[in-house]
């Protein structure tokens, strides 16, 4: 009989060369919490969500006995019909359930379009401070990724004039430009509709795609209008996807796409072969949900995260007071700020940790991770406003402790 | 200003040359649909799902704001405590939590043993007639597939220890032995105790994994009792997968993966860099309702499930008499069958398929393709009893017309 008392798996010898070191075990989340893009608890609406699904299942539950509910690869009806008509209302963008794409989150809305276009040895163009996901993805398949500057509008048109041409002279057409032109991640900004203009008539003069992602375009606070999407604009140049993570609820996973259909069903096809649909469950939930009471839920969170925003910039400014540059963003969930060039963040990620605040060094945010060194980001999106006070504090002392930077005056400060 | 109104994405001149055939619009299911494995509609427990969210909502719902519930990549610890203690109960697995990793689908679960074995050009050994979903994958991984001989017992010792001599004798180590060992697919049979210990010393012989998967091991219709599963007897040799499509909907997307944690550690890593958890609120739910209900709901499905085997057995001696081989199963939901020789069963699916008769081509279901041509799977869930004798009756004279078997002796038979 085989020894079934050896220490581990038998045979790691047959592990594969590109296999990736192991997992740790799972640590726990640390008590401020400011990485990632979590939600606020306060804001799932429990008792909408069982309303939904009471209601939607009496209607259509039986249906969840057949693969993908037998309405294709593309996703539930509903859903689809909800987003088609939402980015109808709210980002400018006609068209019809028929040019949407149900995602397993955005996460694989991106690995898709990657997976349309990319080579290993391929260029695309991202916006300097952006998506670690991006980033670790295009790593992984061998990109070769072009820095584009970021002014207070989004990608700066001269800087990507300059680079699109070097790229010609150098016979390289880049695969895509990727760009969160609306609620930049980090900064947070919004692109205005000229330089939209002037981004897609240069993409159009060097026959480069745009790939949008609007992942926070709806908390974009009520106030402020945001100008259509790059997709409105143009919709066979630019493909475009978006999420329920910010909107609803991040452990659901729930994105979508919108393109051309030359586009989409290729992205339908390699799917297919991949999974076997898209959680109909979930899908069912969060249409019936959202067809009722999108509106209403986006204005309250979007007002509570205003709120928390301004807990989260006041508190940063009463710790770091001169020695912080921020960039206020106009929505979503993010704080970018840069603090001093003599402190490099990386060197803070784990003492700050063992204190109890975990937060997003620059580097991990940036194509050139070592130029933004001095730079973080802070989710305000999950913390009480006290949990904030407390955290950035917290943040701060041990800032100070490592580096000597925010000066702490002894008792005047708390 | 860029050129809206060109027909098609503007750049298909950028797609990568691995891009798949564009996918066509979805066309919908046949009527008599007797293949993939949908589940039977009037089983899905619509107000046991209904009730089981209002629960587990009021009581955890507020974690969905949290990527993964702040409850690491792993998944759900109510659904990883579930499957632990069912995989205890039901299979002789001794197991915890810890030890559990949920997947969106049994798919991603192969996958992940898949991205942590295989390189282009590495071997396995699988049934000889076995999932298609293995297959797909397999072959777009490059790997080469060896087939092992199966009788009423499941995979043949003799011709497996051969296989491995011959892989031996040519320095070839086979990455793993795959196999259905507890309700074969598409075959039905059940691997009994003693064979299971002769595989299993034969694979720790020649130094090779078992990657099993029990995706029908709850269906084995209550009277059968299966011995242990393979990781039960081995859990350092064997990887062990299994899923809730076929016991509760396939529409909802999650299964799991048993093994030990060097193995484990290495998919947790690759699940984590590709997506951002398996969707939460299905987790939960079906945690919720199976925590309660899995034994009254597994044995009304499966009373259910052997009523429609009958009704399809019957059919198909009626309409086929002494012109067809069938495998009786002994759990799950398919038919696996063998026509005459000189019937190509592919070149029925067009035409079966314009009558409304949807199966699927054993061809699709082989190692060796051309070897099954003769061969199919009729898939009994999702299709009533009547539409059973009806979608039977109809594939007979389909197949009649087209190849002269089997004999319709005209108003005889119906």
């Amino acid at each position: 009989m085989p020894d079934t008392h050896a220490s581990g798996f038998a045979y790691p010898n047959l592990f594969g060369k590109k296999v990736p070191a192991p997992a740790p075990r799972w640590g726990g989340n640390a008590k401020y919490n400011f990485i990632g893009g979590h939600n606020d608890r306060e804001l799932i609406p429990i008792e909408g969500l069982i309303e939904a699904t009471a209601s939607v299942l009496r209607r259509e539950g039986r249906e969840l006995a057949l693969y993908s509910l037998a309405q294709g690869p593309q996703g539930y009806i509903g859903l689809r019909k909800f987003v088609a008509d939402k980015l109808g209302r709210w980002r400018g963008i006609k068209g019809s359930p028929d040019d949407v794409l149900i995602t397993s989150g955005s996460g694989q809305a991106i690995d898709l379009i990657n997976q349309v276009l990319l080579e290993p040895g391929d260029t695309v163009i991202l916006e300097e401070f952006t998506y670690q996901g991006y980033l670790n993805k295009l790593k992984r398949l061998g990109v070769n990724m072009v820095s584009a500057p970021l002014d207070d509008d989004g990608i700066r048109i001269d800087a990507l004039g300059s680079i699109l041409a070097d790229l010609k002279a150098k016979g390289v057409t880049p695969k895509y430009i990727c760009t969160t032109a609306t609620i930049q991640n980090p900064t947070g900004s919004i692109m205005p509709l000229d330089r939209r203009k002037q981004l897609l008539a240069l993409a159009a003069e060097y026959g480069v795609p745009i790939f949008e992602d609007e992942c926070y375009s709806d908390l974009t606070w009520g106030a402020i209008d945001a100008p259509p999407a790059l997709y409105a604009l143009d919709p066979k140049r630019v493909v475009h996807i978006g999420s329920f993570s910010k909107t609803l609820a991040p452990a659901l996973r729930l994105g979508y796409v919108m393109a051309d259909w030359e586009f989409m069903s290729r992205m339908v096809a390699i799917k297919t072969s991949g999974d076997s649909g898209t959680g109909a469950l979930e899908q069912m939930v969060v249409a019936e949900y959202f067809s009722k009471h999108f509106e209403d839920h986006v204005n309250a969170l979007s007002k509570q995260l205003q709120g928390k925003l301004d807990t989260m910039v006041e508190a940063v400014e009463r710790e770091f007071g001169t020695h912080v540059e921020m960039w206020k963003p106009k929505g979503g969930i993010f704080l970018w700020m840069k603090l001093p060039d003599e402190i490099d963040v990386r060197k803070l990620v784990q003492p700050t940790l063992k204190a109890g605040v975990a937060f997003n060094p620059g580097p991990e945010w940036a194509v050139d991770g070592d130029a933004a060194k001095s730079r973080l980001r802070l989710c305000f999106g999950l913390t009480t406003r006290q949990e904030i006070e407390e955290g950035v504090a917290l943040f701060a002392k041990v800032c100070y402790e490592e580096t000597g930077i925010p000066p702490q005056s002894g008792n005047v400060r708390r």
